[in-house]
Parts: C-alpha cells; sequence; structure tokens
C-alpha cells in the first residue's frame, strides 16, 4: 500500500492538505455549517436506506436523517420480524412514513444502501443482498470486513456499482453522543476514514464525503477498503481492546503482587489506564504524558515502557499477519457457527473485575493516580502498533486514529464510566471474539517477558528505545490531530 | 471420517481386534520377538532414510538401526552443513560407512524416506524433496502436518509412490527411552498410529507396521494422515501442553490468591498434575483416579469437573475448527516467517516458573498432594477433548492416546522431572508456538467462568455432568488400552 494514492478531488466540499510525518494527506473538515452541502453531494440519491439497528445502524441513521432534516429520505431496514423494530420506532423511524421496514424491500427502494448488519450476517447474506441492490446503487459499509470475507472466498462486488466505505473511528454509542453535542459544539463528532472501492457512477468521492459530513466526523481522512479492515481487526485486538484488557488484567496482578489491596490495584491499573493516562494523551499527546511526569516517574515509566514495547511490537506484528492472511475472519465465521451451543462467556465474574465493581463505587476521579509504570506499559504497546502500521505502509491519520484517537476519545471513556465488560460486550461480535482471543496473549507475554526484564534487568537497556520514543514522529502526527479536535470531551451518559 | 474404513491386512504380523467402546479396531501388539520379521515387512526395501535429527528423527534412526540390526541399511540424512552431523556420529552413524550424508544425496539413494524434518523445513522444502524421490519410493512421515499444508495450498503427494505415516504417541526423548527399556522389559515403548495415504506398491501397509514395531510401539492402530494430523495439533494445543500449561497458570493464582505460599500452590497445581495426578491416570484411568478418592475429596474433585468441563469442551471445539479450517497451519508458517525477528521468549522466567524452580528443589515425590481441585479442572479440561474428538467421529484409540496416554506417559512426566519449560521448550516448533497461542485462553477462560461458577454457585448444577463422567465409555477404552501398556514407566534422565 502507498499513500501517493489515496489523494482525490471534491468540488462540493472544501479538501485541505496536512502534512503529517512528512507525508501529505488530503482531508475534509466537517461541522454543521456543511449540511446545507449535503443534498450537492448526494446529487442522484433520493433515499437512503440504513441497514441494521446495531451501534452503528442506530446512530448512523439518526445523524444521517437529523443532519438531511428531510431534504433527502432515510429509511431504516430490518431483517423482517427484528426485535430492534421496536427501537427504530422509539428513535423516530416508522412504516407509516415510510422510514422504517423489512430490509430486502428497503434495499430494493433505495438509492444508497448502507449495510451496517453485523459481519456475520453480511457473510451469511451478502448473496441475496448484492442481488436485491438496484443495478446503479451505491453500496455502502463502515468496516472492510465484507471485502476480507469475499477475497477469502474467491469473490467480489456486483459489478456495475458504487462501493464506498465511511468508517468512523469510534464505537457507535460514541458517533451519536458526540453528534447530539455538536448542536452546542460545532464539530463535535468521531473522524472517519472513507474509501472508494468502486466508482462506476463518478459521484463516490462525493456521496463519501457527504455520508460522513453527515455523521458529524471532524474530519475525514482517505484510506482503502484492504487498509481499513487490515488496521481496523488488528487494532481492535490490540491496543483498542484486546491489548488494553491483556495489559490491566496483568498490572492489576502485578499491583495486588507487590502488596496493593484490590482496590489500589484497580486504581493503579484499569481507572489509571482508562481515566487519567487516557485524558492526558487525548489531549497532550504521548510526549505530552511523559514530559507531564517528574524525574522519578519519568524514570519508572521510560522501564515500563522499554519491556512492554516489543511485546506491543511483536503480537501486533502476529495479529497483523492473521489479519492479512484471513486466519481472523475465518476465525470469526467459525466462532459465528459455534456461539449458539457455546455463547460467549462474560468476563465481569472473575475476581478482578468483582473487586472493579467496588473500587468504582468509591471513586474519585481526580484523585486517580496516574500511574507511571501503568503508563509506560499502555504507552509501549500502544507505539508498538503505532510502528506496525507505519512499517506496513498506512496513512498516518490511519494509524494515530486506530491506535491512540480511537482508544483515548472513543473507547476507553466509555470503559471508565461504565466498567470493562461493558466495553468488551458492546463492541462488535467480531471486536468482542478478537479481543477474548488476543487479551491473554498480552498478558501472557507481558508477565512471561516484560516484567521480569523490569524486575531483573541491571544495565541500561533500552536508552536506544526511549531515544526513540521522544523522538517519535508521532508526537507532531497527534499534535496536528488535536488542533481538528472538537472542544469537547466525549460525554458518556 | 469412520472408522469403519480402517480395518487392513497384513500377512507379516498378526493383527488382533479389540473392542473399545462398541467399535472393533484392528491393533498390531509390537516386542522385540518381532525384529525378525522385520525384513519381510520392508521386502523390497534395501535402504532406509530418515532425513533429520530433531527430537524424532534422532529417536527413529536409532531404534530402526537397532531393531534392523544390520539387516536394512537405516541412513541419516542431514542438510550441508548442518550442525546435526556432530550429535548423529556420536550417535554411530557415519559418513565412512554411508549412514550418513548430506540429505538430497540420501534421498536420491534410499527406497524408503522417513521425512522427519521441522514442520516449517517441510513447508519450505518439500518440492525439492518431492524431486529428489526416486519413482517408486515410499515416503514416510511421523506427523500429518505436510498434508494439512499441502491440502491449504492446493497440492498434494507427488503420484507413483507409497505414502505412509507412523506417528509415535509421545516425545521423541520418549520414544528413545522406553525403547532402551525394551531391552530388559520387552514391548516397553510407546504406541503408535499408522496411516496409508497412498499405496501405488500395495505394500504400504506392511512397511508402515514393520517401521511402527522396529521404533518399539507397544501397539499399532491404523488411522488417516488427516485425522491424524486434526487430533494432533488439536491435542497439543489442548490438554497435552496448550490445555495443561493454562490450566495450571490459573490454579496456581487461584491456590495463591486463597492464603498458599508460592511453594505450596506449586505443589497443589503443578507438581500434583505432573505427579500423582498423570500417576494414577496412567494406571488406574480417569475412573481411577476418582474412585480412589475419600468422598469429601470426590465432592472437590466434581465441583471442579464440572466446571471446568465446559472449558474444555469449548475450547478444544474452537481449536478443532482452526486446525480443521487450515488456521493453525498457515499461523504456523507465518510464525516461522517472523521467529528471526521475533524470536520465541522463554517462559520460565515469571514469578510463578521461579517459585517452582525452588519448589522443586525440596521436592518429596511420596508427599505430593493429589489435589482433588485439581484433579477436577485437570479431569475436566481432558474429558472436555475426548468428548470433541468422539463427535468428530475418531477412533477410540486415537481418541485415547492423543488425550490421555499420551499425556500421562510421555509428556507429564517429563514435564515433572525436568519442569514446564523443558517441556513447552523440547516439543516440535509447531507445539510451542500452538501451545503459546492457546495455554492463556485455558486460563482466562477457566478463570473468568469456571472458578466462579465453582465459588458462587449455589444449587447442586452439574450432577447430570458427573453421571456422565461416571458412566463414560473412555473408562473401558482407558482399561484396555492399559493392558497393552508395558509395565514399565517413562524413565527420565
Amino acid at each position: 500500500m502507498t499513500t501517493n494514492d489515496l489523494d482525490f478531488r471534491t468540488t462540493v466540499f472544501d479538501k485541505e492538505y496536512i502534512t503529517l510525518a512528512g507525508t501529505r494527506e488530503g482531508i475534509v473538515r466537517g461541522g454543521r455549517h456543511l449540511f446545507d452541502r449535503l443534498p450537492q453531494a448526494f446529487e442522484g440519491v433520493d433515499q437512503i436506506a440504513v441497514i441494521g439497528w446495531g451501534p452503528q445502524g442506530s446512530a448512523q441513521a439518526q445523524n444521517l436523517r437529523d443532519s438531511l432534516g428531510g431534504r433527502l429520505k432515510v429509511v431504516v431496514g430490518l431483517r423482517a420480524g427484528s426485535s430492534s423494530f421496536a427501537a427504530a420506532r422509539a428513535a423516530g423511524f416508522s412504516e407509516d412514513d415510510g422510514t422504517l421496514g423489512e430490509m430486502f424491500a428497503v434495499i430494493a427502494a433505495s438509492d444508497m444502501v448502507l449495510l451496517l448488519i453485523s459481519d456475520a450476517a453480511q457473510a451469511e447474506l451478502h448473496e441475496e443482498i448484492f442481488g436485491a441492490l438496484r443495478p446503479d446503487a451505491t453500496l455502502g459499509l463502515s468496516h472492510g470486513f465484507l471485502l476480507g470475507y469475499l477475497t477469502q472466498q474467491g469473490s467480489h462486488f456486483p459489478t456495475g456499482l458504487d462501493v464506498i466505505a465511511v468508517c468512523p473511528k469510534g464505537m457507535g454509542a460514541s458517533v451519536r453522543a458526540l453528534y447530539v453535542q455538536g448542536a452546542e459544539t460545532n464539530g463535535a463528532g468521531i473522524n472517519a476514514s472513507f474509501a472508494v472501492e468502486q466508482n462506476v457512477s463518478g459521484r463516490a468521492v462525493e456521496r463519501a464525503l457527504g455520508w460522513s459530513v453527515a455523521l458529524g466526523a471532524p474530519y475525514t481522512f482517505r484510506t482503502t477498503l484492504r487498509s481499513e479492515y487490515l488496521s481496523d481487526l488488528t487494532g481492535e485486538r490490540a491496543i483498542l481492546l484486546g491489548g488494553v484488557h491483556g495489559i490491566v488484567e496483568s498490572l492489576y496482578r502485578r499491583f495486588e503482587d507487590q502488596g496493593m489491596s484490590a482496590t489500589e490495584a484497580y486504581r493503579h491499573s484499569v481507572d489509571a489506564v482508562t481515566g487519567p493516562i487516557s485524558r492526558t494523551v487525548s489531549t497532550d499527546g504521548l510526549l505530552g504524558l511523559y514530559q507531564r511526569l517528574d524525574d522519578a516517574d519519568r524514570e519508572v515509566f521510560a522501564r515500563a515502557y522499554v519491556a512492554a514495547y516489543p511485546v506491543g511490537l511483536e503480537l501486533t506484528h502476529e495479529i497483523y499477519d492473521e489479519v492479512d492472511a484471513g486466519n481472523e475472519i475465518r476465525s470469526v465465521i467459525l466462532a459465528g457457527k459455534r456461539l449458539a451451543r457455546f455463547p460467549m462467556g462474560r468476563i465481569d465474574r472473575a475476581e478482578m473485575w468483582r473487586a472493579g465493581e467496588i473500587a468504582r463505587e468509591s471513586r474519585d476521579d481526580k484523585a486517580l493516580p496516574l500511574d507511571p509504570f501503568t503508563a509506560g506499559v499502555f504507552c509501549g504497546v500502544m507505539m508498538g502498533q503505532i510502528d506496525t502500521f507505519i512499517e506496513k505502509g498506512h496513512p498516518y491519520s490511519e494509524i494515530a486514529n486506530e491506535s491512540v484517537i480511537e482508544a483515548t476519545d472513543s473507547l476507553n471513556p466509555y470503559m471508565h464510566a461504565r466498567g470493562v465488560a461493558y466495553m468488551v460486550d458492546n463492541c462488535s461480535t467480531t471486536a468482542r471474539l478478537g479481543s477474548r482471543k488476543w487479551a491473554p496473549r498480552f498478558d501472557y507475554l507481558l508477565t512471561q517477558t516484560a516484567y521480569p526484564a523490569v524486575d531483573h534487568s541491571t544495565s541500561e537497556l533500552g536508552a536506544d528505545l526511549v531515544k526513540a520514543f521522544e523522538e517519535h514522529p508521532i508526537h507532531e502526527v497527534l499534535r496536528i490531530c488535536a488542533q481538528m479536535r472538537p472542544p469537547v470531551d466525549i460525554f458518556v451518559q
């Protein structure tokens, strides 16, 4: 993959160039002042279908409807008999005014079809869906999973129609919650990437940008559908979900072994990551976090970072290879077939998460520790993912969003407010399966190699890694991304 | 797969039928008194090549040479420049008498070629090797990995020659050590399965049986090459290596959390499994272990068993699916390409294994506890694997050997004598990678679901699982297998 091919032209929106670590990327900033341009972006489209009412479907259908303000019809399509009909009705969609209906009827009646059903459902139903699409429809995805699945099956999208993607870099709940806050603070939202897989109409770029602006994305950057699923599936298995889960499990145990009470250990591991560490990185970047530490804490951070970075690098490389080879997608499909017999278990019955519930009850957010060891481990694994994505040639916007911003601005705040079990159980099935698979790997490798290296090393190993951290190009990238960040933190109800 | 197709004819050896859980299997018992028949079994073969000097290669080359006593030539073939030349010379193979040489020259000069190089090397070199084989050679494997790899590549074995397998159900070190003891106790050895993938000569069955008898297998049963790699790769990822590793990690932590010292926790987890539990199952079977417990311990066992069995069943199903879909084989190949940059780390630097080293120093084998909770967890996961293999249609001999006998008679005794790190680092790369991948999954799922179920359940759940355990057909299978077991325990030097 090269980032050179990712430039694009738009006559509807105002493209800007940003320079990230020496590479130029075309981007479009969002905001409510652009909603007037949406009809022009969607020229030729009279009706947009949102298929599915999962976290993304429900958020996107409402954002699109509210942004378009009746200038285009937004219709929700659900499987016949789906239990989500009631929820869609409660959100204002209705069979009576033709904004809610059975999915195949809705697909056949729409010019643009946003397919936001689960990955497993996409794999199961895609042939029937392709058959129901109008011959000149625009097919929209929010994730490259289906491309990965089709590739693995030796199949492809129907020729003759546009295939585009807009992929918000956050959970569906954040996509809706921040959009709502955008009424007060123009520009609040979740960044998104867009991709054009097939452009028969010549209108694919404008439609994708219109979709992204309508969702409320503060800024939209371009990627490819393949690049998207490689980084997205890898990221959620690594630092975004699986990695952070494994990190906090290993740290909690370590702190308890060192004599902390269960509540203290929880504060210094889970609460520290999802609270002060994430908040600091969100506003000041990784370097800002590091610079905020005093000398003693900075040394603790550095020792932890140097030990954890190789774990992050090794495991993110392994995950990336597994995604690239199709193994992860095959695993998700296989797991889907087993779920009826072996439902996914909950993680929150284990002693650690029970202790966490008690700890959360008495939590004083302002008094939470920015534990420097925990910060070093978290940032080390995160940087391992960043360097993997750089090595694989992903655009910097994608790297920064899939490795840092989605964690600090979307997932970790939810985890902080609702607990890890909530987070792990409110992502997509694909993400939940991936997290269950990879979290234990991060835990074991940190416990087997990183912590012994910290505890038993005698020499000044890793000075080169600390220097590489201090001078890393990601800091400048995050600084520029932060300039485009809306001045509002995510609000978790 | 059906077991009906696995009957076979031999005129050289004495086939017997055993009935295991209502299904009839043809088997051949081994013993040194049969070595006189080997030339007849190998009719048409003047020279047998053993390619590779790993654990299996070194053990099999020596056993074959010693069993044949010069009646056929056994030649070791190694990669040019291999550091194993010295070890092969030390074991009595020599360039001077033509029993040691460069592998491709040896292959080209041999009638029967036993390919015992690593899985990664087989994947890398198989085309060159196929090209070097004589057109009427017999190709021998000790593992179905290459079939899995070829299938996944859309490739196949060269037509026109025999392809057979003899797969000892134990580590190479056990194959040699027990064979040596066979000089004192006729019949000592490691059971083996055999498979006939291609039989052009019509002599494939006799050659496979001859090979197995020459290795010292107490009894030899038939399987298919595909059935072999499905059960072998699954088994080593589950109870044989990955599963047992994850079990003892989770138990050690649990016992420490309950207030045991590190040494006590190690005794009740690792030492209990690899010592008294394995020894008892080896001689008396799973039911014998259960019956040996007093009423109070039996209740503890049952509670642990009932909670752990679903974990074993779920994860063994997942592993089986992953192996069946080719994911595990692809993962091994991908990992092989990463190993130069990311070498496999050692597991023995973590606190638990350091504590284990200290615990082993003061160990009194006779005083080790047969901890009933640990026994229940171990047997529960083991039975989950047994039931998975039964459901998938494997022959009972394969099920018993790949789920129980290989653990209790080969792997666990080594682990007991040398430590877990030794075991995990002395299996094949394929097994070591699989163990690193799956051990943490067993640990997490036991910790997240099984132990909370034990600690917080109030009702009499699981009486049906206990009854199913008590009446399980595997007990009768193990009883019959035990009758064919040589009256000698493995001796670990």
